[in-house]
């Protein structure tokens, strides 16, 4: 069994304004593992703020002995090992996560959505994130996202109304709205997001910062929106630790190692009475499919990684009637381009 | 895709003596589902005094139309179905999950514990049931018991100290001890449990009634020795609710509808810290295979329920160097004899 990475730059369509930082590409390691003639393929995006970078996951991924290992099937103990390996590094321990999924998928010669069980028919539509900016470009970014049928803002700015007031000038289409820990005083997070609920908005996703809990459990107790962790939530261990501050979690396979802790969080979450969303970074259609192969389990799906990217170099899960649908093939279901 | 299932009876080899009642036979229903000609087999296993019997579990299972679903890939689906058809009917529901499971592992020509990504390397020892019963019997059917490394003994009769002594007066094995709900005094029940954490007993699996939640919360703040909570917990939903009152918990096929249930109920009690044991009642090789696949995610494995029975008419897995192994067979693992 072989292990291969090699660093790859993501170029945004459009520079990513979220409250804390702007950009207009996303480092990511493209991973594959070989074995008995079958290759799997993964993916770690690292946008900045996380942490992680090529050097990074080039240091860690060289640490990884995949070869000691008989066989792609002991996931259990080879993510283990990998994830015992060093703290963090969330996004190069899902690349291998992720290739070996699709490895094991392929051998088995079916998509993981069937190995694990799931119907197709229940995969929730996606929504398409339009960043901060002037209502003008707000306006027109909310009418190139003519085909999907949910749409997410990134609010926690200073124009937070104005962005919604830019896209309801357009569209009554389903708003989630992202804070990305943007506000800080839980009075007029309130405040704002009681407004929001007058304006057809679905849900707010880590309204306040990670370390204000209680401030957050204070919230949830009046918001008359779903409240859904982000940066709250982000390894299975966190899911017991918020359940009085949301509603739900927005489970994230860069932030928690992959689809097989995805997956267990789905299920912890789900036997809490927590609702689920599976989200990403900006990815290709490697990431991106992977994590399609989940979302029948969950209740919003928020996939449009690798529509914000020019260059993608998979073809994989794709947009159906608003669904972000997994192809037909097996394992993750991606194949790479130009290959 | 059909579903068809006929009834049979278990003849112990020894008549089965718990703290609330003896017999000498088990009502099982063996369960076959076939499509695109694969067979997949499944069991539920009725003991008399949980409700079900040949009856009900005709009664439920013709109530199940496999017919209408295409594949039994759709297992979350169909499963979900079927547990929503009525209440209660927990061992007629397993009944299908494992053919359903079993028809799928063949069709992925993969056991389950790789396909769930499972080291058999993990598979702790299981353990052989003595009855209650006179010293003199208990001491036979100890020595009978000399391929398993550890006993489990049903205590929470007038005579719980004698049947230790007399297993004792054999062998210095590990003892598990199951009450069965038997003891109701919280303080005599620790004082039994101190007495038994000094002659080499593991565990003590519900030493209390499940009504009596509040008194075994207290016993677990004192006890020496970890509670394992089997009538506290049937099924998922019951995980949450005993986390305060027990250290783990003894997950059962018969008891939670099957391999699925099994397998979630297993990821949410580790993630709340739960120790967990997988258990049995007396059944055939088919569903004690079942069972075996899960074994490498427990603690504690306690499959003998095949080796109890003189009329098994499955070869599956099997008792390996004290730890029940499954076969290297799809599926579950298992085939049917005199077929």
């Amino acid at each position: 069994m072989k292990l291969t990475f090699s660093p790859y730059t993501l170029s945004l369509k459009h520079a990513f304004t979220i409250a804390t930082s702007s950009r207009s590409t996303t480092p990511v390691m493209l991973a594959t593992i070989e074995h008995e003639g079958i290759v799997g393929y993964g993916e770690a995006s690292m946008p900045p703020y996380l942490g992680e970078s090529h050097e990074s996951a080039s240091r860690f991924l060289s640490k990884v002995h995949i070869e000691k290992y008989e066989s792609p099937f002991l996931l259990e103990r080879i993510l283990g090992d990998i994830d015992s390996l060093e703290p963090g590094n969330h996004a190069a321990k899902a690349a291998v996560d992720i290739a070996l999924h699709d490895w094991v998928g392929k051998m088995l010669d079916q998509p993981w959505y069937r190995i694990w069980g799931l119907d197709l028919n229940e995969i929730p539509y996606t929504s398409f994130t339009i960043g901060i900016d002037a209502p003008k470009v707000v306006r027109r970014k909310t009418e190139e996202a003519g085909a999907y049928r949910v749409l997410k803002v990134k609010l926690g700015g200073q124009n937070d109304k104005e962005m919604i007031d830019a896209i309801r000038d357009v569209t009554d289409k389903p708003i989630r709205v992202d804070a990305n820990q943007g506000w800080t005083d839980r009075s007029a997070a309130l405040k704002i997001i009681e407004w929001l609920a007058s304006k057809n908005v679905e849900l707010v996703e880590q309204p306040m910062p990670k370390a204000q809990l209680e401030d957050t459990i204070w919230l949830k107790e009046r918001s008359p929106l779903p409240l859904v962790a982000d940066e709250s939530a982000v390894r299975l261990s966190d899911i017991t630790e918020i359940t009085d501050g949301f509603h739900g979690v927005n489970i994230k396979l860069m932030k928690c190692t992959g689809m097989r802790e995805a997956h267990k969080m789905i299920l912890l979450a789900r036997s809490l009475g927590l609702k689920v969303m599976i989200g990403c970074m900006t990815e290709t259609s490697c990431a991106i499919s992977a994590a399609a192969q989940l979302s029948p389990l969950v209740d919003w799906t928020d996939l449009d990684g690798a529509a914000l990217i020019s260059n993608d170099v998979f073809r994989g899960a794709t947009l159906q009637d608003g669904r972000m649908m997994p192809s037909s093939g097996s394992g993750i279901g991606v194949d790479k381009l130009g290959t």
